[in-house]
């Protein structure tokens, strides 16, 4: 496997554009993302009972299993909204067919923004016309920046899988995210599109997708908040002609392996663009009973604003991470946890290693911090990625609707 | 029952007092309660699995149902020191029993602030044998200041219960708090220390205290995250002489909702206080299936990052209400919820009522804000107790340490 350029339309066959319609006053609100060929299609979807529309309409056009175009918008959940917001879903997947001259079974829906407020389906579908001209090869970057809300910078990757297809290239995998707030473990907790070339079948599709977001996008968390919109697609169209992917088979590791690391490398992206956020954390739990405590002590320590904070502040106070991990709910020995930041060994036993305070304070000003802790009850691991909670993200949150 | 003057030590036969005795660089650092008699004594404690050594030698001396004094130290835990905490936390215990000459075993300890230091013993000491010979029935105020952290006002009250005794006097209780920060559900995140003259046996006021505690501080949440020190001790010393309080009896409620009152003002007052807070909020919620889901509904709002946030602003973001309910793994009908701020109805089935936004802007500018929430899918309420999180609140936690 290896990391190339090109975004979402790296693989074969799929063209992308972003365009501003007007949901934002300047910035690029609508994504477009089309495969040449119907794509076989799977998707994991918010577990939020509060659902937008959006969601709740991929929901049924994906008992199909295939789609053939993703029209997002960003500035406008569509969630809240009532009937009404259920018909614009529809208009606008119907719409989009139309502009495009496909199935109108075969176009998805997202969105992301302000939740509760109609969607402007005037300038939303002058914005469908304009970006259904748009779509280029070359235009990931476009949709990439076009997804995104409060987020600070663009979330898109590609990597060459190393399976050979029937074409002279490998099968590919590209894909774009957008994150920063409202995100919280448990479902996707963002927008995240994947495309592949790859033939491979829905359950193949599907399990693989399923196994990768349940260590990546779901152990990802900013602010401990789950929205209604949370979505990730993945579209494989086939067009690299490969010998069909199928379980149990080396291929079969190889695109589970590239697609997870897809998604680590956009979870971990996210997460450093929390909203606010100065830096990456991830949390690395060892040693617990099962993997449900593992992740669960991993997301409360990810969760606690009071650790969050003491990292914003680059200070050393330990005390907070065992006090979330008591809380937690899972199987500890109150006296045996061993703890260590940036692989500096911090607590053992459950007190103090006597560490400098001064060393650790200057460990904490770096960019990326991983603290690990062994739980030294059981043999499970698992690794939850956030980030700190600084003034800005209250500054931010605080006005957003405004 | 009225409110009256002269807080924890306004009951019969208690003293109070606070002093400096070196564990903060000025301001008042330890308090003592004492009871002119052993005193029937019934607590509540953190369930964080890590328990700070204070907690878990009282729940040791709790076994005996009675106790005589309180010593209390703020600005250090005592949590996560190994056995030397263990050994600081009797010392503690004892030395004051000395002081006091009293029995040891009748001595509780509390202790609130930063987890993993070490206690100066040698100041502690000095400073139990300087407020031994304060204490003072007019000692609240001081003891009341004296187990502060970063809250910015001391919480007293005092009651008479109504409740005749055979002195000339009602019945009364008294209480001091502290709260501020690591306040989060799941017994009392706070410490709270409770006092009366009452005439009762333990079984009578643990279950009057604990029925108090579950719908008062027990909903009350700050920032989500749940200390290792939380405390809530009731001392009865029975000096009112009144006809022992029993199950089923008018005095017996009466009694309770004297309780309750005391409980319910301090818990608004922490929340009112909460670290950086601007303004007290109370999630009311209706209409659950069950009481769990009630109160499981009312701390979800009450603990959303982001609807605190948007209260700060003064934003009336209401998604971000709905979105928490959807994720709050209760009973809900997507549609069917209605919301109010203030009495100002905001959401209906689930959609905006068209409220006027300028309106609501100027209702959340207001001091104290009730969200009231309607589930619609059966009978049963609760109210969960917390405040906004501004700026502030990250600056004193990213700083709290140093």
């Amino acid at each position: 496997m290896k990391i190339i350029k090109g975004g979402i339309t790296a693989p074969r066959g799929f063209k992308a554009a972003g365009t501003c319609c007007g949901i934002k006053s300047s910035k690029k609100d609508l994504a477009l993302i089309f495969s040449d060929k119907p794509a076989v299609t799977a998707g994991l979807f918010t577990t939020n009972q509060i659902k937008s529309a959006h969601v709740l309409l991929d929901l049924v056009r994906l008992r199909k299993k295939e789609s053939q175009a993703i029209i997002t918008n960003s500035g406008n959940a569509n969630a809240c909204n009532g009937a009404a917001g259920r018909d614009n879903a529809l208009e606008m997947s119907e719409y989009t067919a139309k502009c495009l001259n496909i199935d109108g079974q075969g176009v998805l829906v997202a969105s992301t923004g302000i939740i509760g407020k109609p969607l402007p389906m005037n300038e939303i579908k002058k914005g469908i016309k304009d970006i259904s001209d748009k779509l280029a090869v070359d235009g990931s970057k476009d949709a990439a920046e076009a997804i995104l809300t409060t987020d600070s910078a663009v979330k898109e990757i590609a990597v060459d899988t190393g399976i050979k297809g029937r074409t002279k290239d490998d099968i590919k995998i590209g894909a774009i995210a957008k994150g920063s707030g409202m995100i919280a473990p448990n479902m996707a907790t963002l927008l995240a599109f994947i495309t592949t070339d790859a033939c491979i079948e829905y359950e193949e599709l599907f399990t693989a997708l399923r196994e990768c977001v349940n260590t990546t996008f779901n152990m990802l968390t900013v602010d401990g908040d789950m929205s209604p919109n949370d979505t990730v697609i993945i579209m494989a169209n086939g067009l690299a002609r490969n010998k069909r992917i199928k379980f149990n088979t080396p291929e079969y590791e190889k695109f589970t392996c590239a697609l997870n690391h897809v998604c680590a490398y956009l979870t971990k992206k996210i997460a450093a663009d929390g909203e606010g956020a100065t830096k990456l954390v991830e949390v690395q739990i060892k040693g617990a009973r099962n993997i449900k405590d593992a992740r669960r002590a991993a997301k409360a320590v990810a969760n606690s604003n009071l650790v969050k904070t003491a990292l914003n502040g680059c200070d050393p106070n330990w005390g907070r991470i065992l006090s979330s991990l008591g809380a937690a709910r899972i199987k500890i020995k109150p006296g045996k946890i061993d703890a260590a930041i940036n692989s500096e060994p911090i607590v053992h036993n459950s007190i103090s290693t006597n560490f400098s305070p001064e060393k650790l304070r200057k460990i904490l000003k770096e960019k990326e911090i991983t603290i690990t802790i062994n739980l030294n009850v059981g043999d499970y691991a698992s690794t939850a990625y956030t980030c700190d909670i600084s003034e800005e993200y209250v500054k931010i949150n605080a006005h957003y609707h405004t």
